[in-house]
């Protein structure tokens, strides 16, 4: 990693300009398709009697049916496959709140990763209303023709609100995937990069850097999973969090959890900032703020021999990972593609919900989360190295395996519809999740979807 | 049409058996093909690079340049070409009030008719709430990805304030296809029907049997067209109205235009029930209750010579279209497509809403309806006969004229946001249409929509 990093560090200019250019793509190709979905046919019209089938008059049997037995609109309409993408806009990437209107292309895009990677249908519902109470009630108005809810860039502490509310009242699973998505991921790094440098999770001083949506999250899953919080210490801009902390006391009704790291984490009370949580720790977690320069290689050179570093910020991490493996690092994975070990959503979501849909799950629970985190770190875990700690999104049986792992372990927990067997959940995931990408490329290739403009 | 139809009364038996086919197919394909609509992508995945162009970080880009120009939303996402199919499933076909799960087969099916005939991408959002207020205040919040709204099967009164309140309200056209829909059909089918019997609308009386939302919207579509209504008169199931109606003025705030039809229809002061409406009427606009035998041969045989008979109901009309015309009258409409003239809602919206997306048109006017409707009725014009008043839905050509005239209406009354050709409307609803139809062929033939079992 050492070299193709130290090269990458020369090339840094020309890497500059080459990260203006899907900036650049973008703008010229959304307006030219116009969108990123569309709907298309799921059943055939052979002829124009058809229409008595899928509408007046045959379509009123199973609507009957419906009627009569709720469950049944499982197998007689698209609900089975069928997410939501929710944002309120307040949120958006590292855009802040530019509402519904201009988060659009996100959720858009997000549809598409969805069909792409997962073989689910999935429609962007961008939302007028940003108190957290309106967008629960929207969102419980709107579920019957949805099986999932993903929402997505919506600010905290709002959206702790928004999930806990809509998982405690929703018929349908619901995810926060900028929480949950973010922390599986990462939870699936951190169990490959601990075996890379031989520890063990529940020894590791972990120093969280940032304690927004993310990072609470990720600290809470990654605690749940094993890792000792008394060990541990989360810093946000204030300075690491501690019982002293009144700032986060006055708003403990808002940041429960954050008040409870106070209490639970760092018990030898070690107090100051970013450097004085890194110093001695074993691994790293930043989501925090865009880099460089937000975390100092000095301060990576103070962590303990064989240190991981998580750098997740965007569009630039906290440290460059040339910098952080000069200062030391064993392993850096950051949120960019360009780089090795990319802690990327795209990983987890399309599986998970593939999984979770399959099972007919009633809800997504952590054990659910770590199955899809194990799904993910086993996929490498036969060639891992210090630069190969997460597979990439190329990998067509991440999610697949996902699926299955998801599925059958919301089985095991009670919180399934059907009792499938791996094979089943293995040989659906495939199904769909090949013939979405292969209706894709048809469509690419019959002309359906124009050849994009030079 | 006489012995057409005598032919058919002698085959009413085997009919009612092939009546029942639809239902028996509809129950048995729904599972097998588990939903109607999909999403597929709308733009190419050459390879996982472009995944920096669709979604983070390219995506930025359109997003900022919609935050500083809210209109680029139509450029640079789908809305431009998507509409939603919105119900509370409070009267759903015939079957009254089965809710939002229930309701939505036949929202998923609307939608596919959305796609197959007018290009447009629909998407079905079926509400857990049947308060006015609340569906109203919930379309609202929702309405930033959809360039249009259809409102479907919503009860009345409930029906006329919802559309009335989103209309003065949304930024996008919203449409209630069983009032707009349904009137702008029969208005078509009026105009060919009284130029078949040698008829001026202007001059003719006309019995509407049935004063709910479709009625109330026909009435007041066909004489804002130029009816007289001091000439009509309105039947409901309390009898003829007129201004002595204390029943539906003590209901004024519910149903306002009905109360208003009370004081401008029926200057002569008719009272009594059907019978009486009908008797000396050129024509009948029945949209009551499923026949047969609400209206009786001999109130058609009450009325003028070159009588107009539209008996909407569905399943069953008002009245057998045989013993209709045995009765007397001269041309037969019904909702059924094993009858001749079908005036069915499938001629209308796919092809104004592909003019209305088109032109961006800001609201849908009584001037687009008019439109339409003259569109359809265009049709058929060169071949009228007393079998042929309006075309059928496998006329191709119905929705791209009807685009085109509703999209240069929408310009004419400085509705658009567009200002094209009556070529560039045409062109692109061919385009759209023609795609649209050719995917869903494509996709039958290609094996990703399965052939359907015996």
């Amino acid at each position: 990693m050492k070299e193709k990093i130290a090269v990458r560090s020369l090339e840094a200019d020309a890497q500059k300009k080459q990260t203006e250019k899907p900036y650049e793509d973008s703008l010229r190709l959304h307006p030219f398709y116009r969108g990123k979905i569309e709907t298309g046919l799921r059943c055939p019209v052979r002829n124009f009697d058809d229409f008595a089938i899928w509408y007046s008059p045959g379509v009123a049997a199973p609507c009957r049916a419906i009627a009569a037995d709720p469950e049944k609109v499982y197998e007689y309409t698209s609900k089975w496959n069928t997410v939501a993408v929710v944002s309120d806009g307040s949120r958006v990437l590292g855009l802040g709140d530019i509402g519904a209107k201009a988060a659009l292309p996100v959720m858009e895009g997000k549809a598409l990763l969805f069909k792409y990677l997962g073989g689910v249908d999935a429609f962007p519902i961008t939302l007028d209303v940003q108190d957290a109470d309106q967008i629960i009630e929207t969102v419980l108005r709107i579920q019957a023709p949805f099986g999932g809810i993903n929402l997505e860039d919506i600010a905290q502490p709002k959206c702790f609100e928004v999930l806990d509310g809509l998982r405690a009242r929703a018929e349908i699973p619901v995810w926060h995937d900028d929480q949950q998505g973010t922390a599986t991921v990462i939870l699936a790094g951190l169990l490959n990069a601990l075996k890379v440098v031989g520890k063990r999770l529940d020894e590791v001083v972990i120093a969280f850097v940032g304690a927004g949506a993310s990072n609470t999250c990720a600290a809470r899953l990654i605690f749940a999973r094993g890792a000792d919080p008394s060990r541990c210490r989360l810093v946000d801009s204030r300075g690491i969090l501690g019982p002293w902390r009144s700032d986060i006391e006055a708003e403990q009704k808002r940041y429960p959890a954050k008040w409870r790291f106070c209490h639970i984490t760092n018990v030898e009370g070690r107090r100051g900032g970013i450097a004085e949580a890194l110093r001695g720790a074993d691994v790293v977690i930043a989501a925090s703020k865009p880099g460089p320069g937000v975390i100092l290689p000095e301060w990576i050179a103070s962590m303990k021999e064989g240190a991981v570093v998580f750098a997740c910020s965007n569009p630039v991490p906290e440290i460059w990972p040339w910098e952080a493996v000069e200062a030391g690092a064993a392993v850096v994975a950051t949120g960019r593609s360009d780089f090795p070990n990319q802690v990327n959503n795209s990983l987890c979501f399309p599986g998970l919900f593939r999984g979770a849909l399959d099972a007919r799950a009633r809800t997504i629970s952590d054990g659910m989360c770590f199955a899809a985190a194990d799904a993910i770190a086993g996929r490498v875990s036969e060639r891992l190295t210090p630069d190969c700690i997460v597979p990439s999104m190329d990998d067509f049986q991440v999610f697949v395996e996902e699926a299955a792992a998801v599925g059958l372990q919301a089985q095991r927990e009670g919180l399934a519809g059907v009792s499938w067997s791996r094979e089943q959940y293995l040989e659906q995931a495939r199904r769909l999740i090949r013939r979405a990408r292969d209706m894709a490329a048809k469509a690419y290739r019959d002309g359906f979807v124009a050849a994009a403009p030079d």
